[in-house]
Parts: C-alpha cells; structure tokens; sequence
C-alpha cells in the first residue's frame, strides 16, 4: 500500500448554506490529493498526457460521515494498493489535521486510456515500475 | 417507482481538456434534478428547511460509462422507489436528450436530519404522504 | 441593443453560509446566458470552435448590489449593443424573475481568438452578418 | 501597501477544452489568497464572522492577459493599500512561479457587514489596528 497525505484548507466557496462542505467538493479535494500523490511517486499527470494517454474516472463512491466546516485545515489521506494494469483504483480517508476521527471516506477508479485509439489500455511498462517502487517502498 | 426527468445543457465551464464533462459536475447535475423532482413532487426543499429539517448527503456512488460533450443537452432521470423513513435512496441515470445510450448512473442517498437537535431523524408524515401518493401514481 | 433573458434557479451548492449565491457563481451564470443568447441569434458557439475559431474572455466586472437567495428564479438579461470587430462586449443586469430590482451587474467582455494561429482576429463576415441582423430586428 | 502571495496549482477540474484556466475559477484563487493575507495580518476570516461581521464582495473586476494551464504554480500577490472604514479594496496580480509576466490581474472590494442589522458598517477598531500595523511594517 502506497498512501500520501495531502492537505487543503476549506474555502468559504465550498460552504452551504448548512455551514458544511457541500459534498461534491470532496470530489475536487480527492483530484487534488492523487495529483499530488502521483507527483510524490515521481510520475506527474501531465507527462501522461504527453506520453499520449489519458486518466478518465471510471467510477467512484464517497460516504459521509462527519461534516467538515469552514476554514478546517483537511487532510485527504490517499492510498494505492496495487501496481495497475488498466484501472487504477484508489482509496481515500478525509480527517481534520491532527485528529483521528474519519470524516469521509471514498473510492475513485481510474483507468489508463489512449487518446489516439479512443479506448482504455495497459499502463505503460515504465509507469508499472514507478508504482511497484512506490508500493515497496511503503511496505518496507 | 416515482421518475421525473431533468434537462441541463452542458456548460463550457463544465468541460474539461479532455472535451468532455468533468466527472465532478455529474453530482451538481443530480442535486438539481433531484430538486426538482421533488418540487414536481409538491416537496419544494426550501419548505423541508423551512420546518425544522435538512436533508444533507450520506453516501453516492457514481459509474461513468460514455463521455457527455459540450453543448449536449442531457436529461438526468431521476427516481424514488420507497416512502422514506429516515433515508431517501435516489437512482440516476443520464442521456443525451432523444438517445437510448446510458452515459453515466449513480445513486445518492439523502437522510433527513433535525436542524436543532443536531442528529438523524424520521421524515414528517406529511412528506411521507406526499412520496405515496407520488409512487401510487406513477405505478397505476 | 440585442436583449436575451435567460432563467437560472439557483442551486444549493451556489449558496454559502451567508445564505446566499456565492459572488463567483454569477461569472458561471453570465457564460450560460450569452450561450442562449448567441443561440437565440444564430450562432451556438459550437459552431464558432468548429470554424476555428475560440472566444476566450479578456475582462470582467461586476457589481453586487443586492443578495440572490436559494431556489430563487433568476433572469439574467444579457445585451450585446454593437457589431462586434475583434471584441465583443456584454452587458449582464441579474433580477429575480417578476421584480423590478436590479440584484446585480456586470459586463464581460470576449474576443475572437485564431486557434491555429494563437492571436485575436476579427470576427467573420458571417458572424458579423447576425450580429446585424439580430441588432436591427429588436431596435426596430 | 502590505502585500502577501498565495501560491496555487492548478487543477485538471479548473481548465476548460481550450486548455486553459477557466476564466471564473480566478475569482476563486482571489478568495483563497486574500483568506491567507487576512490570516497573515492576525485576523483570521472566521474570527471576524464570530464577532457578528460578514465580508460580502460588492465589486470585482479582472483583466485577463495570459492564459495559465494545468499544473501550473501559481503565484496570486493580494495587496491591500488602506487602513479600511467600511470597504476593503484589495488588489490581485497572478503570475507563474518564478516568472515575471503577467498573466491576470484585478481587484475585489469587500465591506464589513453588520449580520444582526443587516446593513454595511465600520471596521471595529481592533481590526483597524492590525490592518495600521501590517501596513506599517511592509513599509519600513
């Protein structure tokens, strides 16, 4: 298991009017949070649009637990547990900073698709082995 | 089962550089057909707020099968299938106006909640009677 | 003067904890509206990225005068006063529908932009053609 | 003029099918910076709400000169150059990391907004005091 932390600041735009995160922002927060997990593996999303390929979500689920509030300092725990050949499936934990209380909790799936052919493919062999480090790494 | 259908035009702003619907956006989709939904159900949710009650989201899950484009003008079907209790399970599924082909489904599931005591609670028998007499007449 | 109104409902996830629409939203609620207005003359913007063309926006303002509020029926009057060359300025007024209150105003202001070339270039003569005559039908 | 930069990367959600950012997601970046500035100064957004305020936008006005693509850092320099009375005009300039074009600039004026008497008022003299005292030590 491979897993990042990434922190985001609640802004003011993602409060409703129950004075909580309005729930499709997790969403957007859970972008945030394995773009930057990818980055830390050494493989940053744009390289893989370069490289003529595309990450589309597939699916995803997200349950709500606890509400988070305005000006709360989030941490979106990100985990990837396996090396991926075509979907990339990645599970998220949503804490405040320095308490152990889960929030939200959610799964996205991607997939690796090829922007010339038009339809899902494996993930090139160099990507494969930037996720096995990473995964070993961890589990070391 | 009580279906009511929705129609968005997709937004320039809604489309990312891939051409096509950001994933996120399907979930705003949903809130405003769900609204909608209930309003044609006689259940205006300013007047749920307005007793005493909100109805935030506990948990959604979204499967995303074909892309929707720029400018496509999609109908988001949106139906209950129960009287609620204390959860309201919604079903989704989105096409673009006039095509049989599925593009995305989800379901979000809603629970009403006391605004003042701060927790779960049973939803009021007059929005009760409203979802059965809305799920008899949809059935006959 | 070329006038479109177009209706918006404003949505849950718009509102803040203010209760009211967040300030960024009316940006989102002008592009919807000069879409259906552009339509209504003619010329869905679909059609001008088709011809190679873009219409980035190159300025913005708006001014807040009165608060929107959840579920409130929104017209957003949008004019055109000119045949546009290079830009194309948009005047927007924002009432809720029936009222004769000014809620809020803005303009933004678009340029025709060369995809291949990367520079503004000047609207096409057939363009220019339905701006004409969309100024001419509602002045007379 | 007490100035303070807020750095953002941008996001896949925030760019539209030309590539670029999309022009309201600015309007965005301007709230979480001057958020930042605010907390900086010693006067942290929510502190000022719990003490009966609100600090809606009145105006705003952006000029676009550059586009900013995905995964972009940004750079959005917030300056405030007045000890406020009941406005708080704020300038923004945004700008890659380390690069010296402009790419955006504009500015937002908020004021202090009385929740219980639901009309515009002046700045509490505590706050007064911290905005004297962080224009005062940039200056020197």
């Amino acid at each position: 298991m491979y897993c990042y932390t990434y922190r985001h600041r609640v802004r003011y735009r993602e409060c409703d009017p129950m004075g909580v995160v309005y729930h499709s922002h997790y969403i957007d927060y859970f972008e945030a949070a394995r773009t930057e997990a990818l980055r830390a593996m050494g493989l940053p999303y744009k390289t893989i649009e370069a490289e003529g390929l595309f990450m589309p979500v597939i699916d995803l689920a997200v349950q709500y637990k606890r509400p988070a509030y305005y000006d709360d300092l989030l941490e979106i725990n990100t985990c990837f547990d396996e090396v991926p050949r075509v979907r990339v499936p990645i599970l998220y934990e949503v804490r405040r900073a320095g308490e152990p209380m889960l929030l939200t909790s959610g799964h996205v799936t991607l997939c690796f698709f090829d922007q010339e052919r038009g339809q899902p493919t494996s993930a090139p062999r160099a990507v494969r082995a930037l996720f096995e480090q990473a995964l070993n790494n961890q589990t070391d």
